[in-house]
């Protein structure tokens, strides 16, 4: 009978995280979609400019657009008249130009006429005598009221660059050149398979001594809250074949393999055996709770994870090291936690050489810690964040100032 | 001709956002998703438990289940003898029972046989005279490194309430019940049209004095980005008979209208008329920059926004009222930006009277103003956050210390 062996040194959670992010790099697919479908997600290519926008200069005010020289000196006590030629709405191309003594009404973002170099608000202009003359009530200066035709964009330059994360407004500069589709990086993709022969998919009945599947269920909402793809190939038995066959799988589908469970050493060992025959381990163990039976492995380029089977570890060590790891595959930022003060609402103990992740519950300043097991997926999910005991503290007292990093 | 009429009153941005927030209330729609699909959801039903989890005693260790009184006196150096009785793998029942002088190899996470009420680790053991006895190093007391049937979720209680958003953990507690679909509340719907017959959709050649539709994929990302449903109806006509036409259809379809454009006076006095016959009119004019011709009716209780046709305005201003808006009829929290200080890179002017929000660009701790004119998109598009000066403020000087709220 199978004792297990011992994990190999456990390394420090920094050298751990150095170790994975060392074998990864920014994922190099890509993929077009639709421009309504591409919100946050990562430009793949420079978006060059084919055109100025807007193409033509435009007024940026409802008003009468005339040669400034005609307005000079027009006041309030003083004004001036100019003979109406026309109207020119948004999107209509002029019927004719403004010579000298003339002015045309202008909507905003109307084109300006030929002729006219500037355009008077309609706050200072006035309709007499039944509409056949204009009063102007204020100068302006040549260019005063119209807008450039490159004021936005102009053509030849490349206001969105490969690399840029498309937010809604780097969406509207895609649309104001036109263009409707867009290159983007292809998600990291993460299969995800779950192990424990106890574990049942969810809608079965449970047997004595079973329990439903959870693992798969929170990587797989983790994954895609981190910006990857989820694909879950399903439970596997613990067998050595089964394993194997699954690892291929996964790494024939995937950018990252997540292998979840196996809680006895028996399974681990035989997760470690399996891994192991397809690449290098990076490390089997690291020095934090919960998680600390985690096993990492570069097969070929691509990473294959073993996380513990209790679903609290297995969660919360596989956040640990997949927001780092999909960030840099993803190309995006990695999310920094909103952290709150808090004075903790009992003693803690922890173990000196593992730095801890203390679940806590906020109740009016007060951290209370909410771990429960590392088997009860409740001690995440009732927590409203955790707070961090670095490796070397031991303990930490009963109204303790801690930085609660929010869930 | 026209030549608009005046904004009614200006409303302060606060007095505007109270207006139309009194307006709505939470979706109370619902649906049913697949337990993959419920990330970031909001749970519509109360989760009760209607078994324990786990439900049954449980190893939380590898190693042997024993009575905890045959253990008593065990150490190192004073080791006692137990004959091993068989063993139990994680799913399996035990297939005997521990007697006195016995005990059972137990992987963690496997059922707890009968008579044995502890566990002693693997590692304060060993096999001896060819695996037919086990030595015992340890003593443990009952009960110890065995997990209650119900340490996770005991039957009865609720760990899951209406109104929590569903994070990786909480889908992780419904899986642990075996609950493979969730009823979530709906997302508002958001129904967005665009006018404005200068706009163009994307993909068309263009014309002279035409441009690219910008604010309907603007605004429908934005939407997505709260957590809302997007319906693009697409670009409507300037005119009466079309704009009713679609404010019908939008309310028909959606829980809010968004109407984008008309930058020009007539154009927003067209869609005042529309609008004010089908509702009472909440506020049209807001002192807000930029932003200010913003529009908000209540149309028997959904609301619809007119809001500014320029690009920058258009979004900046739609951000403003959907945010806060979606928030309460998602029934999810408000998002807080996260600002940084630094120092604002040259004299800023503003107006007395209207919120003004500064777009910058951060270099360096030092805040670089990156508006152009409201009708450039690249305005916010090239920002990394923005400067909120208050509406008593006329003046910022170079060097000043402002807080930039990031995009």
């Amino acid at each position: 009978m199978s004792r297990g062996r011992p994990f190999r040194a456990l390394v420090s959670l920094e050298e751990a995280l150095e170790r994975v992010l060392s074998r990864v790099g920014p994922v190099d697919r890509t993929e077009t979609v639709p421009i309504d479908e591409a919100l946050d997600r990562v430009l793949a290519q420079d978006i060059k400019a084919t055109m100025d926008v807007p193409g033509f200069e435009r007024s940026a005010m409802d008003g009468y657009a005339v040669r400034a020289e005609d307005t000079y000196g027009a006041t309030d006590m003083e004004p001036l008249m100019l003979r109406p030629v026309g109207t020119v709405h948004a999107g209509e191309v002029p019927s004719g130009t403004v010579g000298e003594g003339e002015c045309m009404y202008v909507a905003t973002g109307a084109m300006r006429p030929e002729g006219a170099d500037s355009v008077v608000m309609v706050e200072y202009t006035e309709e007499v005598d039944g509409g056949t003359m204009t009063m102007i009530r204020r100068a302006v200066h040549p260019g005063e009221n119209v807008s450039r035709r490159d004021a936005d964009i102009k053509e030849g330059t490349v206001p969105l660059r490969a690399g840029a994360r498309l937010g809604a407004s780097r969406i509207g500069t895609a649309a104001a050149l036109g263009v409707s589709e867009l290159e983007v990086y292809a998600r990291p993709v993460v299969a995800i398979a779950g192990t424990g022969n106890e574990v049942r998919p969810l809608g079965e009945e449970l047997g004595p001594g079973q329990v439903y599947d959870i693992n798969t269920h929170t990587i797989s909402a983790a994954v895609r809250g981190l910006g990857g793809t989820a694909l879950v190939l399903g439970l596997v038995r613990d067998s050595h074949e089964a394993l194997s066959e699954a690892l291929d799988k996964a790494l024939a589908m995937a950018d990252i393999a997540v292998f979840t469970g196996g809680s006895s050493v028996g399974e681990r060992d035989l997760l470690v055996d399996v891994f192991g025959e397809r690449g290098e381990v990076l490390f089997h163990g690291v020095q934090v709770k919960p998680g600390k039976p985690v096993l990492a492995v570069d097969c070929g380029g691509k990473l294959a994870f073993g996380l513990p089977g209790y679903p609290t570890s297995c969660l919360s060590s596989g956040m640990l090291f997949l927001e780092p790891v999909l960030a840099k595959m993803g190309r995006r930022p990695q999310a920094t936690p909103v952290a709150v003060e808090a004075r903790l609402g009992r003693r803690v103990v922890s173990t000196i050489g593992r730095t801890q992740f203390l679940t806590v519950r906020l109740e009016d300043g007060t951290a209370h810690p909410a771990f429960k097991e590392s088997g009860a997926i409740t001690s995440m999910a009732e927590a409203d964040g955790y707070v961090i005991i670095p490796s070397n503290v031991d303990l930490m007292d009963r109204d303790e100032q801690v930085e609660v990093h929010m869930l």
